[in-house]
């Protein structure tokens, strides 16, 4: 709970049943940094929110729509929910920000949504982040919540809330995150720690290898005299919560049954070691052999050849929990039934050593099943 | 048929069970022109072919084990089976190639192997290249054979003959093409011509955005004076046979329960088109969506906007099978029942016109199933 921070969240008839409509409020202007999607394609409401200047007074985000490729109506349509939020709130317009997920190419419902309007203001409460975070799922099977409070002379809390499941993909994942504290810092500061953080935590996170239209992370913060000596373990708790809502992306992948911590050791480059862990996250054979609890490692390398930086295969070694399955580019002996007992496990680690310099990369991906494909080929019906 | 080449293909026991050692003899000298893998990690019959100089005599294939990833001991096994064979069919040794396909990391049994190669050269007739296309095939569910006749003057043949089902990505597939004719043409003109033809055919192809580690292109050709007039006509039927060994490559595809054929129009450069293309054949959400026949073009232009090359959303048309489904990147009125109608085809005609210039670009792609995860959950055991 973040004093003067109001959340709410209700079914307001976007999505034939269920939360699909969330809204936050700040009761003191506040300042927003917010990162979006890589995607030339971009949802109509990261058009229109970066043209909203700070501070800031609310964020509306919904479920079951998009609203990416509506075109010009799509921006229109939000125009037309920020002056009837604004009057509900009796705000100044243009001071509200909107977040959508759900399919693309449909437009909003602003009716529908308008009408909704005056009962999700009253049911805004300061401890109401569930509700908020379930009214943004869509094949999310769990609401995704990470709180932080921090004692001392001037405590202060952080609460990250985040959705996704599917078009996962780092730079950026395809989720919404909203982060919220009542620490105070300037916009210089907390612009270059938002990017830090995202490069240590959503960007380390890959489902599909798919980018999509609508990812956005918004962090609102206190604008204030900055607490300099405090700097440092506000950073430390921040990048904590950004790292743990994007395990929780991770694990809830759709599908999934298991995480994949890749970690590639012994580059040359930090950038040849992310290269090769991002090839591995997204290869379909490495992703359908953890969920067969396969210990085939030919389909590592195979990867690892396939990603288009220099590599020696010959000096290539591989361990999966612990286990060396191949080093010198080649098999050693391991015991293929007891490493795959130690593969069917929740989380999975995979371990390649390049033999070739001193840096690292991590990241985490999911495991490649039925589920993914099931959820997928019948999403819209 | 073609006169002076022999085929054969045997069980000897690489496998479990069926076909997996497989040969063709020339009687001629015969010139080999050859295509390998971009993968950093190369087969050992990849790096073993790469030194073998024209012109050559035979090639011994085999499935059940991919001799990639077994060091310089891979290297050697093939060094004694060239002896082996080389002394059964009373040739010069160091003229014989080598192809292999399976699972990665494993040594091939050379004893079991050598064993068997007796047997093989006996049964070694000019038309059996079912017996052969048989010996090679892995997760494939039919075996690929493509013969072309050209009468006149001076008749000639061309068989090609493909093995390749998962791990299919171009440059190159997961594959093993071998292509045999009589008609004479020079080492200079070959070369450019197979390139050429790779470009319009297996390099069009993807199944799983996977690169192996032993695809492999070998055109054998005859050596002598170069019928210049008749050039043209071979190159036509040359591209026709690697075209539709592709096509049945991509229809085998790993459960693939159809073939997307994607066409990206008006693009500026020939190469934007394609880098889209590409972009589109990977995406695991396009390909469940069309496993569902579920008309999902929000996936499609989300794909097309993660292609890492510029497009202007507001200009992409997109249509399938004839239907459009979005104008000036928005949603246009579509029968959805009709479409999904018309999805649930063998081949499915996928069209974006980005609106941009008059480059084009056109491939195929299979759809993303539960049996291809279910295969490659599974595929060792």
């Amino acid at each position: 709970m973040i004093p003067g921070v109001k959340f709410g969240g209700i079914a307001s008839g976007i999505k034939a049943s269920g939360l699909d409509l969330g809204l936050v409020v700040f009761d003191q202007p506040t300042y927003v940094t917010a990162l979006y999607t890589k995607n030339k394609v971009k949802a109509a409401h990261i058009l229109y929110d970066k043209k909203v200047t700070n501070p800031v007074r609310a964020i509306l985000a919904n479920s079951g729509c998009a609203n990416a490729c509506t075109g010009p109506e799509g921006t229109r349509d939000l125009k037309v929910l920020s002056e009837t939020l604004s009057g509900a709130l009796h705000i100044e317009d243009g001071k509200v920000l909107f977040a959508s997920t759900g399919v693309i190419g449909r437009r909003l419902p602003t009716e529908t949504m308008a009408k909704a309007i005056p009962g999700l203001v009253k049911a805004l409460k300061e401890n109401q982040e569930e509700s908020f975070a379930r009214s943004i799922m869509t094949t999310d099977t769990y609401p995704k919540i990470v709180r932080e409070t921090v004692p001392g002379k001037r405590p202060y809390t952080i609460v990250g809330i985040a959705k996704g499941s599917g078009m996962i993909n780092p730079l950026l994942a395809t989720m919404l995150v909203f982060i919220f504290t009542d620490y105070p810092v300037s916009p210089e500061t907390i612009r270059k720690t938002l990017l830090e953080g995202a490069r240590e935590s959503f960007e380390r996170i890959s489902v599909d290898g798919e980018c999509s239209t609508n990812d956005s992370v918004f962090l609102f913060t206190r604008q204030g005299p900055e607490d300099l000596g405090g700097l440092q373990a506000f950073r430390d708790k921040l990048f904590s919560v950004m790292k743990e809502l994007s395990m929780m992306l991770v694990r809830d992948g759709e599908g999934a049954t298991r995480v994949i911590h890749i970690t590639v050791n012994g580059a040359k480059k930090e950038e040849t070691a992310e290269k090769i862990a991002r090839r591995i996250a997204i290869s379909p054979l490495t992703k359908t052999a953890f969920f067969g609890c396969d210990p085939n490692w030919g389909r590592i390398i195979a990867a690892v050849g396939d990603s288009n930086v220099a590599v020696r295969p010959s000096s290539v070694e591989i361990i999966l929990q612990g286990e060396v399955l191949a080093r010198n580019g080649v098999e050693v002996l391991f015991d293929e039934e007891k490493v795959k007992k130690l593969m069917n496990k929740k989380e999975v680690d995979l371990i390649v050593n390049l033999g070739d310099g001193r840096a690292s990369y991590d990241m985490y991906t999911t495991d490649l099943t039925f589920d993914y494909v099931k959820i997928n080929a019948s999403y819209r019906s």
